[in-house]
């Protein structure tokens, strides 16, 4: 019995997802598969378009066996903290034989070397980040070009073959930083997860409009706001462009959603928020949040003040070297007040549970398997949970549990205050929706 | 040179208003009306239906030639603590005749002798009024019941030829309630203001329905929603009914707003930054707020889970000891992170500043006149006023006043964000905003 385990956002399902799953059985032969997904808030530092347990049920559909959430304080962090939670949170399952995640190569040695490379990081490699981050480049491109510098200076063992400019360009793609950062906490955790490579299909990551049947999830989310900015009705009906990007299984599931008004969800969903807690709060409270970095508390605050769209706020805030994306994040965690002594915490521990989002018939058995082999406590109703771990005796270990699940909770809270229906409003969702089963 | 000063909110201005203003004048035979009204946030613990601008120039339209704003602090405030801030902010303009309050009766010796007492408050009676409250009522009952018990026991003095029930009828009406604290005030101050009362006409002040030319502000704003919620198109127009009561000179105003998209402004307007807000606090943080007595922010916390409108966060707040208006004054104090101990500091010191929102051509005369006279800074260019007191060499006294300011600045800026087009929804219009000036 062989596992495949898939780190994924499903923002939402589409055919290039559909693709990778396939390609991934193919080559691994494996029975089951389970995905660890961002909830509902994502790495980029957004909201997902349609919420969690809508995006599962798009990806039980499509064949994967059981989902398990992404806790909120890893999941909107950047590529790093990212995939310390996801991989930390696979491997802890004890049940995973092989990690498949797609990227713009599928050479994997290449990858292993660098991996490999990061997991060590020399001395000389962490100045040249430094220096590279006072001449002003925003923090990825710093650390790109600290590797090519290093490789170019020192080389890097196992990437002979690949000179500096070769290393520069697959280093512009986010799916290879990812691909990268998976390796590199893989190794670091001494897991026996095999890591395999898919190459990519179709439209590139960037790409911001959809081009074919596989299409980026990027052009699909754009195409759902304009054709609902479009949309003169109350029936939101999506246009044929957007149904041939996405596996006829999950198109129902995202339609409804859309139609009942939860979603599309964006940052600018939650404008009112976002504006009325940056202009109350001081530039000191700002400063505690989590990736504020130093002075920036005085940008976030000036933005928020002649700003009055989401969007607006943050092209005030970007500069070369704070990029949109950690801007996102920072929003995100503005909104919740994660403050950095927290994520200092989590990133220590990982991920202290497995909450489970849905699961098939097959994935029925893999819970129970899971539960035997894995010391992480499986959380499928939270409150039955909650009752439970008020009795563990360790204060620490409590707290600690409490207060990441309470990130969770509150991201639900928060996020539902982007439905259009009043009583979809409601919160405390995350004790009172079920679990996604999928019967057959 | 007599002047008439009066407190009032203007919510908006009607034929109510006008009444009150050309009875006051012909009462007193001033020459000059000054007004303090609160900004733009009310003593009910609500947003003004339209900002505090456009309420200033129906006011000055109407033959008010001065308006001061009553800095948020003290405008949304209990009618003690209301009534201290207007009462002191008139009385330190230095050139105030008389104060004309509408009530429910014009005995003004009954109110005097009330007021007195009120202002003297004895020991016994506030032993009956903690008596009152332990039973269970909300303040202003328990309050009111103490007062006729008082009078029962050990009679009241001035008050011979008034029955208890007498008594306790004249304070059902929540303006007699202001009208009492503004006497107490005045005669704590030993004012030279001479307090002047009118009887109101027309609708009750809970009338709920436009019923004639003069009509109740809440009938005039109920109807102005229902209006809003029933036109069908972008084009905002008022229907007659509330042109009837509104007065020629203000209605073009009230119009322009409402078709503007910068009202009707309500507390549900910011639904989502109060439920985010609320979901994100701790209670222990919401136990902090101006207002929440002990065990309220349990309530509190947990109405904000359970509701997806405000109203229904109020309604289950709500209970027989707290009253709408103290909960809708504690949402504002929420949404506006107003401390506990800084109201305290405020209720010690007063108004500081007296901030002018509009003039006439003879109002004009009046702020020189004030300017020789009182020692309280009038405030009309805020950004020259900030540079100013930052010579203020008191450290206390600069950074109270800086943070009085900081409040009603917020207030805009909170405020604003319930405009419905995105350009109006800009920050500091304290500084950017032009003083209302009637040229003729």
């Amino acid at each position: 019995m062989k596992t495949l385990g898939i780190i994924t956002e499903y923002n939402p399902f589409h055919n290039g997802h559909l693709y990778h799953l396939c390609k991934a059985r193919e080559i691994t032969g494996v029975d089951y598969v389970v995905a660890v997904m961002s909830g509902n808030f994502l790495q980029r530092g957004e909201p997902a378009i349609i919420n969690k347990w809508a995006r599962t049920k798009m990806a039980l559909n499509a064949g994967v066996d059981l989902i398990i959430e992404i806790p909120f304080v890893f999941s909107t962090q950047d590529a790093n903290g990212f995939a310390f939670g996801a991989i930390k949170l696979l491997d802890s399952l004890q049940i995973i034989d092989y990690l498949c995640f797609g990227c713009e190569t599928d050479n994997l040695d290449t990858l292993y070397s660098i991996g490999n490379f990061l997991n060590i990081e020399p001395q000389k490699y962490k100045d040249l980040i430094v220096c590279n981050s006072k001449n002003g480049y925003e923090f990825p491109k710093a650390r790109s070009q600290a590797l090519c510098e290093y490789h170019m200076i020192f080389g890097i063992h196992g990437l002979e073959k690949i000179s500096s400019s070769e290393l520069n360009k697959l280093l512009k793609y986010p799916n290879n930083i990812l691909a990268l950062e998976y390796i590199k906490h893989l190794l670091n955790l001494k897991s026996k997860i095999k890591p395999v490579a898919i190459k990519r299909m179709g439209a590139s990551y960037h790409q911001k409009n959809i081009t074919g049947n596989i299409s980026s999830a990027t052009s699909i989310r754009n195409e759902i706001l304009n054709n609902l900015s479009s949309s003169k009705t109350d029936l939101f009906m999506l246009n044929d462009k957007i149904k041939s990007t996405i596996p006829s299984s999950g198109f129902p599931v995202l339609e409804k959603e859309l139609r009942e008004g939860r979603g599309p969800i964006t940052l600018d969903s939650y404008r009112q928020y976002i504006l009325a807690t940056l202009r109350r709060m001081s530039s000191e409270d700002i400063s505690r949040i989590h990736g504020v970095t130093e002075g920036l508390e005085n940008r976030i605050k000036k933005a928020s003040l002649k700003s009055y769209t989401v969007e607006q706020l943050i092209n005030s805030i970007k500069t070369r070297r704070y990029t949109r994306t950690k801007i996102q994040r920072i929003i995100l965690h503005l909104m919740m007040n994660l403050y950095k002594e927290d994520i200092t915490i989590f990133n220590k521990c990982g991920p202290l549970y497995a909450r489970v989002l849905g699961f098939s018939k097959k994935g029925k058995t893999l819970l129970r398997t899971i539960k035997k082999k894995s010391s992480t406590p499986l959380i499928s109703k939270l409150s039955n949970y909650l009752r439970q771990i008020i009795s563990e005796e360790n204060n620490n270990v409590r707290n600690r549990l409490i207060k990441m699940l309470d990130y969770d909770i509150l991201a639900t809270d928060i996020y539902v205050l982007g439905n259009k229906k009043a009583e979809d409003r409601v919160a405390r969702l995350d004790f009172t929706h079920k679990i996604v089963i999928k019967k057959d």
